[in-house]
């Protein structure tokens, strides 16, 4: 089958032959993928960021946000059969350590990461696991929601655990209305009455931010955490950049009692440990979502509840695809249809 | 100044003159009625079914639910001022009992209901405390909100409680689309990407329900336990009848590990020990809301996530307002305004 | 190898030689049976009580308290290997229902259950499933700790999930001090500062309780609920009995905006919905432990926090031990030895 | 009467005549202290550290630690009455704010800190408010307790809520045993069944946590988070220091999925974004304890669960006391007692 392979780092990746995946393990899920999405991460392999985390041996098949339809399944799989239609969970994860036995499989012991540490979706066919795989409503087609796999899984989680301590009095802030700050808003807005805020520098994602759920946007222009306090500051800030002061504005804007969930990354939150205590601010680190996370996500996804705009190229047009990711041509995200 | 009395059981309420309520303690709040719901509960008054209960000494101002504007405050109160609208939640509460101070102040254990134990509202002027007044946006009029202050304020604090573990897998059945349900489903609506069912006898409240936003409604018709059944039966269940066979009705259509919530009553819940424990199942009892839920349900409407329909009546046709409401001529809540 | 067997209900069990079992599926676990727990539910089997539910074809292999050591496993299982001391839960589950994703794995719409509707543990050996297997500390004896299982582990839930609201200022009635309250309050008095009240109608079983950490034991002689209402009634009520009026009682010394925990049964429930409403109670069903709470049940063991008198049989003796406990003569648990 | 009171910073305190605090409000308790404690913060109001923050008017009494018996109430006063013996928290709140609806009084809006911002209890006799005033159990005495209500007070808090999330199998790494660490290993120990692992510099205070009830104390030599990752890390870190590394420490030793409590404070939290992230790691800040709290606290002081070594001063001697404390000469805490 064609495969798009990492074959150095600092190259372009390559498309070549490579033998089908099949079933091994009984738990094995051979997915034929319809649709794969084309992730800013997959940039960061490319230039080796990833190279000494994963300890992935070169080539491998890049892509981790995988949609299509089941091929296979090994002996002992219960859940989906041949021709259902499924989006993939990022990882493979074992189901009997702690973290899984608990629902928290994110934070399984001896996952496996396609796409990152083990031969992903930008290819004809996948194998994953039976632990993976979410049966989708028949209203869902894979290549539409195959990038709510790993970005929307990520948007769904922090806003999903923001909510639940928000209610009709408090003030939500997400910082940044880039594709995760998207369906983030959109989590929010289905499950809460919080008023929601959003803060973004570019005029047009904060007019979209508006048409998709959120009750005020404000252009971050400098002026934008006074506009916040003038608010009377938020309960929960959500803040999908995390980088270029984010951190401490999201601090900044955040009430006594409340919680800063950080879910973008880059630079370091800094903050006297006084500060901390004496508004009793809570900060929370947000990874990506749950299996569990997964699955309501895709049913918020078929009842109309979360939408997400795609750019679809054919699978021989990855690097045009990757292309236009780069220079910021994709409007909503690449999806890579084999 | 007037006032609508209860002078003797299963006798007419009569209006009659009475002095004006002053400020005695200092954290009374004096409010000039805007408008004051015409409540079932009222009728029952009249019964004499609340006689033992409330211990009352005839003749008193009866109503319970009560919007206005503040015409005096003592010494120690500093959350509103004269002119303010408030919106007056139903108990008079202490403030220092341990329920109260946990912000649980329904169970305060030394509390007064003006319109049931002492002089409520059906009147020009009503005596509260600071502790029972919600200052209202000003986009909110008390007439059309007073009906919030008992039965919306009930059925906010049942929706609220039950919405807390709905995710968006989850289904909630609404047992009764009257009044409480009305509002309950608008609740539920704004808090949780859960699917909402509604149940009624009623198709007219049924069509109602969907339009205020129950993603599917069902007319009670004696097949509906197991049309609730096949569509896999509920998480949760909200109970807005209580009666005529509503509870065994509700605990059938709840999932195991699911929670029936009974807010409506009249019959007696009767089932066995070991089919709560094989299926684990937890039935909730729910009474009116906090001053906390009435702040937020205030937040609600300010912001049109809730609204409600009224029906207005001048306080001298106290006895037309009463005679519709016992005949079932009223649509939405009856008001009457000074 | 040797098993105790069901061949007729109203019949006394029989030992018999069948064929030891072996590894069959990938997630298989041979158990060489240290302990299996004689109880109460083995008499309601022989009585033919289980006979509808379970479906089970005869002669099978009773006994569902289960703990030894690991003799085989399956080529997926990763968590135990040969040799490892484990204690067994008693369900198998699928691992892949939402129940199971989530940790809630007692509630798995596909679980089996070993000695009641497949071949269990009075036996040499016991086939379960990774899943379903807790490796033991070393300070820890699988023939100790086998009535932990089952009755143990139902005890443990039940107590873990009520300890989760009391505070230091909360009073825990517990209503029956046998082999269940036993359990139930060691678990209690090591996860509450609550003050922990226990009523049994045996004096006996009153002072064990409070060696084993009850503030205060109370005979139930009739006076009970009025001593334990002049205490100032419970936050919390865990009912191990369910029967006899104990639902009854629990209810009445339930306080306002209390939790009533049923986890004995026998008795319906029968209450008047204004009750409940007006006082604002819950009743809450509880099922045997999950797999995490048997894991956290084995944690205490381990640490001495939760012990357990059990009276050791050899298998052969296996219709003494049955006689014994039906008879009233085991002191804590029976227990069978290969 | 008698009151010790700054006159200007960094000068000694001095004793003075002062009149005797009576009733104003309608709310008021006047207090006859029983015992104060002298707190660290005290040493600092005297560096001027609080002079700009607190911008109270000098001169004026010292003293945040406090009990007594109530010497005269309010007329609105119902929770206490002349004789009782009281604690006093150490906040006069305002009782309609948000904050103080909800029971989360600490972030009251508008408060009062006696012995801070207005006259405290280095004196004979203390004016504080009925929502700031526990009635103590017979069993305790005022001055054995004063010292809770602060300090023991901020320790209770922090623990109570780490303790929330732990469970058997949990491991709770506390940072710091003098103090506010003694008393939270106490609350720890009745309120978990977790491991508790307590880090000391000094022996002999790793020694006395052990006696009150950590499972393990390591003295905190340069390899303690080595040794506490050998153990396998901690869901839970308590860090009582803050300062000199110790938030770097704790937040290493904190397992994924784990929460980092931080409640003494000094240094920065500087920790990259991507660390949090993906350890997914909650870092919360701790204040004060609420009312709640402190009855709490009080409850369990009561039954004997938290304990506290003191150290007596007749009012007259403050200076003693403060320079004892100054110099370390304080075993346990300092207590004055008129």
């Amino acid at each position: 089958m064609k495969a798009v392979q990492v074959v150095g780092y600092h190259r372009n990746l390559e498309m070549t032959d490579v033998a089908q995946p099949t079933v091994v393990e009984p738990y094995d899920v051979i997915v034929k993928i319809g649709g794969a999405g084309v992730c800013r991460t997959d940039l960061h392999i490319l230039e080796g960021q990833w190279a000494e985390k994963s300890q992935v041996t070169l080539p491998y098949t890049i892509g981790h946000e995988n949609a299509g339809r089941v091929a296979a399944v090994g002996s002992a799989v219960t859940n989906v059969r041949e021709g259902d239609k499924v989006i993939v969970h990022p990882l493979v994860t074992c189901g009997l350590c702690r973290a899984c036995r608990s629902g928290d499989d994110v934070h399984c012991t001896q996952s496996q990461f396609p796409g990152i540490d083990t031969n992903g979706g930008y290819a004809e066919y996948l194998r994953t696991s039976a632990r993976s795989v979410v049966k989708l409503d028949d209203a869902l087609e894979p290549a539409d929601v195959a990038a709510l796999a790993d970005a929307g899984l990520t948007a769904y989680h922090a806003a999903a655990k923001a909510a639940r301590r928000l209610g009709p009095r408090d003030t939500c802030v997400v910082i940044g209305a880039g594709g995760l700050g998207h369906i983030g808003i959109q989590v929010l807005r289905a499950s809460t009455a919080a008023r929601i805020v959003v803060l973004d520098r570019n005029p047009e994602a904060v007019k979209l931010a508006e048409s998709v759920g959120a009750d005020l946007g404000i252009v971050a222009d400098g002026g934008h955490v006074d506009s916040v306090l003038a608010l009377g500051g938020a309960e929960v800030v959500l803040d999908f950049v995390g980088e270029g002061g984010s951190t401490a504005e999201g601090l900044a804007m955040t009430k006594p009692a409340g919680d800063y969930h950080v879910v973008g990354y880059g630079e370091n939150i800094d903050v006297p440990t006084i500060d901390l205590i004496s508004a009793e601010k809570t900060i929370v680190g947000n990874l990506v979502g749950s299996y569990n996370d997964l699955c309501d996500l895709m049913a918020m996804a078929a009842r109309g509840l979360v939408t997400l705009h795609t750019q679809r190229y054919a699978l021989d047009d990855f690097q045009q695809a990757i292309d236009d990711l780069d220079n910021g041509r994709v409007r909503g995200r690449a999806i890579l249809v084999p």
